[in-house]
This record gives C-alpha cells, structure tokens and sequence, in this order.
C-alpha cells in the first residue's frame, strides 16, 4: 500500500515539498527488557527507495514524540542529501505515537497500558527495526548496510544515545537540537527561557520584549473578577471563558508555550512544522505588537492578542483559541508530558532574567503534578543521567551535535566539540533543528554549512566502513575522495 | 551488621580464604525500563573497606546466576591486589538470586514474577548501586570515584556489557571466562563439547576419554528394563530409581554436567567453587577411572560410578545421589535456565567430534523446551546480539577478557586482541576464571601472569582517570609510574 502525505501540499502556505512513502509495520515486542509478556504490538515506518543502490546507507530517522509523517515531511535534508549517496530512506515511528499504539484507543488509558511508553524501549525498537531491514534489503554478500541515524530535537537525542548504545547497530548520528544536557547538575534551569527573552529581543525589539513581560501582570490585575476574566477571553478570542485562577494560569502557559515556539521555529522562511506560520515568524509578531498603540490595560491585552494571531491564525482560518493546545494535534504532547514525568525529566524554571512569571523548578511539587496527571512519579531526577551518562560522552563517537542558538533547546545542548569523534556544529542565526529541513533558498549561510558539514561527516564514516569491510574498494575510495576534509 | 561468612573455613578440605563484609541493601526500582509499576525491593550487597583510601578505586563485582557470597569467597583476587590499590570491595548481587528476591518466596513462581529476572534489569541495577556508593563514599571535591568493574562467567559477561553500556559508570572491566561470543551465527555450537572432551583427554587419558564415549551406549543397553534401571540406579548411588527413559535421560544429562563442571573448575590445588574438589580433579578423576578393572557393562558403569564420587563424595558425606542438580545449591540453576529461555541463549551441541552422545541444537525444540518448562519462549535467538552487539566490539575500550583454555567456555570467549583498548589474556593451563581466584602457591605461571596483566591494566585506566580529573598529581604520577608497561 502506498501512502501518499497529501496534507502537506494542499495550501499555499506551507511547505512546497511533499514527500512519498510506502507507509510498513513492524511486529515489535511490547516490552524488550523484562519477560513478564509476551505482547507485541505494530510499530509503523516509512520507507522511500527511489535513490537506492545496494550497498549503498540507509538514512535512519529515529522518530520523536509525535506522528511519525510529520516529521518526515519536516526533515527534508534526508531527501536533499539521499541522491548523491544513493541512501535508503527510513522514518520509524516512536511507541505511543501517531498509529504505533501498542494498546490502540486504550494505550493512554493507565500507567498500567502506558507504562512501555519510555526513550529505553523506543531505542530497542529501532534496533530491532533496522536488524530487519538488514534482512529486508540484505546485499547477499552477508555484509549488512551501513545505517546513519538522523533525529531533531528529541529525535535528535534518540539518534545520538541509539549511537552511544548500540553503536553496532549504527556507523554515526546526526543529532539536530538534541538537548541531552538538559538535565539535572547539567544545564541551569533558567537558560531556556533567557535564550527565548534574548532571541525576542534581539530578532525583534526591546519593546516588544518589554510588553510581553509588562504582560503577565497586566492580565492577572484585569483578570481578577468574572468581567476582568470575560474581558480578556473575548480580547483573546478564546473557545471558552477563563473562569477561575486555574484557567487563567493555563492561559498564560498557554501564552509562554507560544512565545517559545516561535522562537524554535524562528525559520526564515514561511514553514507549517508546529503550526503554518510566515517567515521570521518572532520580527512579524513583534512588529505587530510594536505598531499597535494602546493607553490602557485592555489596550496592552488587545495588541499581545493581535500579534499572537500571527501564530494561531496565520491560515486566518481558526475560528477561536483553545488555550488546551499549541501546536498540531500530529504532535503527541500527552505521550511528552507522560514522557517529562518518567525518563526525560528536564528541569526548567524562569527567573528575573528573562521576560516570563517566576516560575522556580521544585522537584517535589514536579512529581507531585505528575502523579495527579498520569499516577506515575519521576524515580529521581537522575534518571536520565543514570540511563545515558548525562554529559560524560568520553567514549562517544560518530555524533554530530547540531544547534540553532535561537532554539531555546540550544541550552541543553552540546555546543562544544567533545573530541575529534564528537563534534558540535553551531548555527547563530539558526532554529530548531533548521539543518534538517528542506533547502530553501532562504536558507542563512550557517545552515547552509551545517548540512554540508554532515554530508562530509557521513561520508567519512561510510568510507571508514567501507574500508573495514571491503579493503579500497571503489566504495572506499568514492567516499574517501569525494569528500576529503 | 556485619556477616561472617563461615562457611568457607570449617572444613579441611575448603579454601582456606574466608573474607569479611558488612551486608547491605539498596532499594531498588523492579522495572528500569517501563513505568507500569513503581514497585521496588532490596537489592543485596558485601561491602569491605578494610583497604579503603579515598580517592582510590571501587572494586565492583557484578554478581552472576547465584548467592552472591559464594561467588565473593570464590573471587580472592580482589581481596590480593586491593591493599596496593587501597580499594573499597563491593560484590553485588544479581536479582533474583541468593537473598535478592523481588517477590520474596514467590520470585519464581510465574511469568509474571519472574520476568524482571534479565541481564538489562542487571546492569541497570548496578548503575543504580555505583550511584549510591558516589554519594555513600563521595570524596567531597565533587568528583566520582573510579570504579572498576570486575565479573566471571556470566558476570564476566555483565562486567564487559556494563563498560560497553554504561561506560560513564566504570572505568573498565575485567572479564574473566566470559562468553560473549557464545551466540548464534559467532561460535560453532560444538565448540564447547569438543574442548570438555579434549581436556580429559590431555589432561586424563585417552582411555579415560573413551571410556566416558562408550558409557553413554552401555548404560542405555543396560537400562532397556526396570531391573537394568535398578541395577543402575543402585551402581550409581542415586537417591531415587531411574524409572523411565526421561528419568534416564535425565541422568545422563547429570553425568554429562558432572564432566563439563570438571573441566570448568580444572583448579591445581583443592577448592570449593561449584563443589568440594581435590586440585587437578580430571586427573584424579581418570586416575580411579583407568585403574577400575571391570569385565562387561556393569563393571563399566560401577568405574563410572567411582570415578564420578571424586566430583559427588569427595568430602565423603554424600549418602545418595540426587540426579537433579550438579553444583551447590548457592548457585541458582532454576533461574540461569530461565535466563537461557529468555535472554541469555546459547546455542550449545555435541557431534561426533565430542565424547559425548550427539545431540543436535534446535532452536524450535528448544523453544518449546522453554514455553513447558517456564511458559515463556526465546523472543528470537538473535536477542542477546541485538541487545550487545555480539563480536562488533569496535566502539568498546577498557576490557580485558581473559579466558582459561581448558574451560569450555573459552570457545565462546574473546581470544584475540580486539583493539589496543580491548585486549584478550589467554591462560592455556587455566579453568573458570582461575585468575580471579586468590592467588595459590599452585598456580600456574599463566594465571599468575594474567593477574599482574589486569593489575596493569587496572592501573594505566586509573592512571588515565586521575590524570583527567586532576592533572598531573601524585594519584596520577602514583599509577603512572608504577605500572609503566
């Protein structure tokens, strides 16, 4: 059956690429570590073979938490880059996302369903994917085919840790905006909001920074009574009244969760990854709300509103804003949350230093909302760092750690190159995982660099196998030439 | 409190180490990898800190398939080389051994107890312990200590995965007769029969060797009726009469155990690892075989039947037989053949280049072998490879693998140098993990040498650390000078 990703070309406003896949499943074992069942459930990917020639890599992309073909139609580097390696393209799916429910409509009902939700059991399942696809497109000389994982963002920290841990399984990692020092001891709580503050500041103005943080108080003082509380609904355009404190503070996470989105997906260009939105999204919205004048309270509420339809309804078709949501129903954010209370507890707080509410990380009121939300508790906040090493990566190689430092991520990232095996690429005027979409002729020279620097890194490691297992080949020498450093 | 093991020093004929350790326990989390349950259990541990100077190394044997003291009184060399390196001695136990029960009394009494019982729960237990032991005997300048992981047999196995998996937890690993490459499609499935048979050959005698070839037809013959079965039964000293063709079947199986146990614990002066042995016991034991003059087939069992009190009787206590178990009772065998069914399998046969009676390796029997005895099956035979790479070790580094060559084993271990970081120790007059006994004056050269190899070894990786952490001080200076290879 093939599977033809439609949505992504249908409106003008969205990417003009569009790519096609023979959409396959997998049986995999619901739990790969304990025994206790023996349960298996069907784990979906895509694959696209029009540029592939045995022996030729397979290009991995190891899915994060969401419907795995968004992802593959927000990844364009994968299709850029796969013709001159003649590369075989895979995007599997993560457990518990878009159509791999284990449990089907079930799968999110109790911890007792969810619980084989965790980064652990993704990895293995990757593994014991690409371990089929070795039989799939075997080359018959008994050699298996050099697989290269890609992934953005937590993609991108599965990509690197599949490296770190099973480096039989694959030759390297491109990991975008993989934020795998965003944990305990590692990274300080407060760095993701500064980078969000700076980036409004910098890429849009001083003003405008100023009037979101003027913001939070403004709308909690008219929010104090039912009118106050009506009045900045219908400013807002909500679906539904703010009716209590409760509803009012889902507002206003609501509204920060905004702010940082457009920050990761600052692109230069007009783009639909989180939500369609124009090109350099954070000028638009600030210079929105710096045109706006206003004198009063209502007017301050009635300009950020303004400026924050660029988001909600730059398609000038939502109807009204349902502060229960930020982005694309494709992106799993309940399997996240259940996900940021188990294995990848990532402490972030925001201080006087950035443009948000104080809001402190406490540990013990964290694992407390998590048990009202999902029954579960973080074992410890260490458990990411017990799991993966945390920023130990001594032993690590074939990963290249990539950040646009306008992406709030880029703080728990690794910005530094580690040792000759694992580098980091830096893109000043880059977003989330930017080295990873499509070319775009808009694209800032630092992109541009970042994807070449991956296509030189991945030939080095394809010739480096290649060497290994069939001496200087022509497979060897067309890497090892083509792409001299 | 503190634990005496007594045991080991009543009688003559045991070793006459006996080392002291204060037990403890840490709560552990049942399932590292999924988040169905929050259950957890204690985890048992020895500790000796009679060496101990901070900032020096922690000693950390990764318990295997039994209590966890038998394999401490068994494992001297810690206890001989910790003084030099003032190292804190930890052994940890395995769950769902010795008193590391999670469900206590009911550990085994069904899947669904007993499968959080695999080598990945293992591991992660000891990254969880080293992790308690950073903060219970923290340094106080922030830094972790080194921690080098020490294992035999199946915890040689462990001690090699836990470097390769966690390398951010231990510095390197000392592996001892650790088959790692005793797994589908690496080691010929008859390799281990073959070396069993070699060594009583070498270190026996041809007629001792096909005298055992030939016992497996006649005690068949013989046993065709229940008064031949009785008359066997009652040769060999068996608690209970061999009834039936299972019952026979499971006899041979024992006798089989008893030789390939011999070869294992081939140790040059007496011991007590899986039994109370005299040193050499495959000479002793052919030595009887080939001086019992015997006529027909009876007489050939009754030899047999002597020759095996060496392995059953040689404390002289042993009032029956009991075909059921070869080895002490520390050593869990209910649950290795779990692991064997689950994630530990080893595809082992015997052909006619073996003593022993053919037996052909069939993963579909063997499977169902499993599904009636623990009503769980082997996923696939390809698990233990897909969870630890099977012979691609060129990511890993800091691993000595030592093997004694006339432990079979050794087939399936690593004999060759990998890298300059992976290096193989061969020890041809060595058994089971020899080298990680306490040292004897009947050593053979081989193992004394293998034993100063890892203490340099040991050495150079601290060397490495320290320099890292601390630059060029006297921890540093201290192990770079004094191991310089």
């Amino acid at each position: 059956m093939r599977f033809y990703a439609l949505f992504c070309c249908v409106a003008f406003y969205r990417s003009v690429n569009c790519y096609d896949f023979v959409t396959k499943y997998i049986e995999m074992p619901l739990d790969h570590f304990s025994f206790t069942s023996n349960a298996t459930f069907k784990l979906r990917y895509l694959v696209n073979d029009t540029y592939f020639r045995q022996p030729s890599p397979v290009f991995f992309y190891t899915g994060n938490e969401g419907d795995i073909s968004m992802f593959a139609q927000n990844t364009g580097f994968l299709f850029d880059s796969a013709p001159e390696f003649k590369a075989l393209i895979v995007f599997a799916e993560h457990r518990y996302y878009g159509t791999s429910l284990p449990f089907g409509n079930l799968s999110y009902s109790s911890p007792s369903h969810l619980g084989y939700l965790s980064s652990q059991q993704a990895l293995a399942d990757y593994v014991y994917l690409i371990n089929d696809l070795q039989k799939q497109y075997a080359i018959g000389d008994g050699q298996k085919l050099p697989v290269v994982a890609f992934g953005g963002s937590y993609g991108g920290m599965l990509s690197s840790w599949l490296r770190i841990k099973y480096p039989y399984a694959v030759i390297g990692a491109i990991a975008s905006s993989a934020p795998i020092f965003q944990f305990k001891g590692i990274t300080p709580c407060h760095t993701f909001y500064k980078i969000v503050t700076d980036v409004f500041r910098n890429l849009g103005s001083e003003k405008c920074e100023k009037t979101i943080r003027k913001s939070w108080t403004t709308i909690r003082n008219v929010a104090k009574d039912d009118n106050g509380r009506a009045n900045v609904s219908s400013i807002l355009r909500l679906c539904s009244i703010v009716k209590s404190v409760d509803d009012l503070n889902v507002l206003l996470d609501w509204m920060s969760e905004i702010y940082t989105n457009l920050a990761m997906v600052n692109y230069p260009y007009p783009a639909d990854f989180l939500m369609p939105l124009p090109g350099n999204p954070i000028r638009v919205f600030c210079n929105t709300l710096d045109s706006v004048e206003y004198h009063d309270d209502l007017g301050l509420i009635k300009a950020i509103g303004t400026a924050l339809e660029i988001y909600t309804n730059y398609t000038q078709q939502t109807k009204c804003n349902d502060i229960e949501t930020t982005a694309t129903a494709d992106l799993g954010e309940k399997g996240w949350n259940f996900q940021s209370c188990t294995d990848m507890i990532m402490p972030i707080c925001s201080t006087d230093e950035d443009m948000f509410e104080n809001t402190p990380y406490n540990f013990t009121e964290y694992s407390e909302k998590c048990f009202k939300e999902y029954s579960v508790r973080p074992r410890n906040e260490n458990v990411p760092i017990l799991e993966y090493g945390g920023d130990d990566l001594e032993t690590a190689s074939n990963i290249v750690f990539s950040n646009g430092l306008l992406d709030p991520w880029s703080g728990g990232g690794v910005l530094k190159n580690i040792s000759s095996k694992v580098t980091a690429v830096l893109m000043p005027d880059g977003a989330h995982h930017s080295d990873l979409r499509a070319k775009n002729h808009l694209d800032t020279e630092d992109v541009v660099n970042a994807r070449n620097f991956h296509k030189k890194q991945i030939a080095s490691w394809l010739g480096q196998y290649y060497w290994r297992y069939y001496g200087n080949n022509e497979y060897h020498l067309n890497y090892a030439l083509k792409y001299k450093h």
